[in-house]
């Protein structure tokens, strides 16, 4: 620990508490390494206040004492967003102990959270009262609140609810300089210039510091049915999700997954079947949920949408999931994919998107593309058709050494799929955010007025650089 | 003119050609003016650009000479916000001639729209394949794109469909240093640092020029329904707007009223007659619609729902609009009401907004105490309840001389109402902006961390504070 953060735990001390400030190393420990063990940083200490006035010391006193910080929640950042550099220069700025569900209101559908609360406990919490909080992912257990609107976190149910973006209400947030932005007000119509809470969000904590949101909540789905479809190309499943949205608003997820895909979890995840009898090129998984009791329960709706779509040849077939285990089999399916791909060999995953309309061209003619460029690869992707967002794999030629081929193909295929994306004006980044993996990707492929505005952003809200700096992107030179 | 404003004009005549620059005062006056007459500028010139590249020249132009610019399109601002100063430094850059419908993907639900491109001819373009543009407001026929996205403008629909905001999938802008942001790729999920689309979105041209927005659309309603209820207070009415959203999506209007602008109309305007028979203190007007031309009839729908609360007493009298005609005369009703008061006799208007929950209580509450603050005046607010949103004016008392009150009682009035809103956690601009109208009113009531983050942007943005100079915010001192 450097002189100047001693006298940076020192001040806050009396604010903080013992609770409030972490130096034993085997308790920093577990806080230092991302959950996938790919990024491993060091903080000599961990502050964890308890409150939003907690944050504004904490924060005042880094500005003060020029101290970093690193903002985390449930640490389970895919991209190295939430860990610390490895020279020790940062503190780790925990929001775990600010786990308040502050309000939940069933009748106005508005919760206010604050950073620390884990999206399992909001969403069982919001169940309680016959509400659901319409975003999941597979960090449920640890992602927190802060974390999931500071890297606008997306999932299975963008579809028919948007990311965090689209269901945050307000946010509470302390700025750089320790002073407390109180946004919380849910207004749906607000024009008092910038908006701020759209800025935070996605900001990955280099803006400022998230210490509550106010969240919407939609009626607990009282029905909900499952579809797994077997069709011929990605085109004919965009034709058939476009198909299904002109006829309801009930679809919330519509999985895109290739046939090689089920095929790997089927080899490599004990328990699991083929949901169809024969074989496909692509399979869909469409999933309805309707939150009337009285309305066509969806396992209906999707059997007499689907029924039109087979008679004319559009899908080779279709099954309805007869009961709730049978649709939790067919997702477990969808979430093995990623651990099924990575038993069968190395391979250079991508979190990317591009337009709905283009995400067939990219799955077909870019993975061609790709396989080319790298001969014996294989390349294939997977994912949320409706949002464009595809997580696309390069498979390593069968024998390759996995730490050699990490370590020399691996980063040239993905700048190949990085430029591909680029090219059909799509993202590097669907829903992972940037991070400290994907800055210097950003650096190389963002346009310099994109580049220009980002930067020029950073060094006028976190003009001393205190807030995560390394992710995201460098502040414009003063 | 200034003689560098003309050498700025002699370096871009070679680029926007003899239709991009307007110099004869005659023909600039109409746009020196804000469409209720109540801004007036003054500008040497008006440029006229074809296209983003010409925009951009222009832009680029203003930077190197140190011009600042007024980006203008329908000139319907309801704040002054595109009205140039007095001092003749700005010229007024017109986005109107970049009118291009660049795509309608009536499958993707998406158009791409210059900044020049009418409210009104973007639906109609939409309505010919079967889609609308899901905003509308009373000045659809002069409002254009750019100024839509600009002010972030609401209307009728965001009960459903939400403001601009959320209907603009991706945005076009030229940045302050003539730099073009390329932002029009729709990608529901695209995490690469801070959202530059929403950044630009309501930030009345301060921060750059929009030049193009990609657009949700949604299907055309292939039916509609109109109800006109009768009830007690607020309070019934959020109560039933609840009641309405937990049964159904359909509603996408409810508008609230009180008795005395129901009798302002039907006294002022011609040819009006009342909805129901008996005397109610409050009315809602509600509106609800189907995509689905084989859905339940939305009047019928509303019948089946509004039953129920005639039943238990929480209205006490509804009525379902038989003909598309009906429905027309009582949605004039509500459009009248702003013309009808006045007709009355001078008031503060304002358009202001609160939590929803607490809108019962600003109408009744509220209304109360401006009456015993302003002894004689008569407070009364009508407008969108789902959306937090009311028109409220505070009308002067019997017998007032105009021009005295409006000079010396008006200003006092006003700032209590928004004193009264910002101790609800409101929002002193709900739709219209604060162009120059709304500035001081800002930064009277702004927190110091909004207000410095507010100004820190624009710093960071403009930096030569050459957009929009004067309106919204000034620049943080470098």
């Amino acid at each position: 620990m450097t002189p100047v953060q001693s006298r940076m735990l020192d001040a806050l001390a009396p604010v903080l508490g013992p609770r409030g400030i972490v130096t034993d190393p085997a308790d920093i420990a577990p806080w230092e390494t991302d959950w996938r063990g790919r990024f491993t940083g060091r903080a000599p200490a961990m502050l964890c206040p308890a409150s939003t006035a907690e944050v504004s010391a904490v924060v005042a006193a880094a500005a003060e004492h020029r101290v970093a910080l690193v903002p985390q929640g449930g640490n389970t950042s895919m991209v190295g967003g939430a860990t610390p550099g490895a020279d020790g220069a940062s503190l780790i700025l925990s929001l775990r102990r600010m786990n308040q569900l502050r309000s939940l209101d069933a009748g106005a559908g508005l919760a206010v959270a604050e950073a620390g609360v884990i999206l399992q406990s909001l969403n069982d919490a919001a169940l309680e009262r016959g509400m659901r909080f319409p975003l999941t992912l597979g960090a449920k257990g640890s992602a927190t609140v802060g974390g999931l609107v500071s890297t606008n976190a997306g999932g299975v149910q963008v579809l028919r609810f948007g990311t965090m973006r689209a269901l945050v209400r307000g946010v509470e947030a302390v700025l750089a300089d320790g002073s407390v932005h109180d946004g919380l007000a849910a207004l749906p119509k607000d024009n008092r210039g910038y908006d701020l809470t759209q800025l935070l969000i996605g900001a990955e904590g280099t803006l400022g510091v998230i210490t509550a949101a106010t969240l919407a909540l939609v009626p607990a789905p009282a029905q909900a049915g499952v579809a797994w479809v077997g069709l011929a190309s990605p085109a004919d499943a965009l034709a058939l999700l476009r198909r299904l949205q002109a006829a309801t608003d009930a679809v919330e997820s519509f999985e895109l997954i290739p046939a090689g895909s089920v095929a790997a979890v089927l080899a490599h995840v004990p328990g699991t079947r083929a949901p169809l009898a024969g074989d496909h090129p692509w399979h869909t998984l469409v999933e309805a949920t309707a939150a009337d009791p009285a309305a066509e329960p969806p396992a209906e709706l999707l059997a007499r949408l689907l029924a039109p779509a087979l008679d004319d040849g559009l899908i080779a077939d279709a099954g309805v999931a007869a009961s709730e285990a049978q649709a939790e089999e067919w997702w477990r399916i969808r979430h093995s994919i990623s651990d099924a791909e990575r038993a069968q060999g190395p391979a250079a995953q991508h979190d990317v998107s591009v337009p709905v309309a283009d995400m067939p061209r990219f799955l077909t003619e870019g993975a061609a593309a790709c396989e080319a460029r790298f001969p014996g690869t294989h390349a294939s992707g997977f994912g949320h058709l409706g949002d464009g967002n595809v997580h696309f794999h390069v498979h390593a030629p069968a024998g390759a050494d996995p730490a050699r081929w990490y370590a020399e193909e691996a980063p040239a295929a993905s700048r190949f799929v990085h430029d591909l994306v680029e090219s059909m004006g799509g993202s590097i980044s669907a829903e992972h955010g940037i991070g400290q993996m994907k800055r210097d990707e950003l650096a190389r492929l963002a346009s310099p007025a994109r580049m220009r505005a980002l930067k020029a952003i950073k060094a006028a809200m976190d003009p001393l650089d205190i807030l995560n700096p390394g992710k995201l992107v460098s502040p414009a030179p003063r």
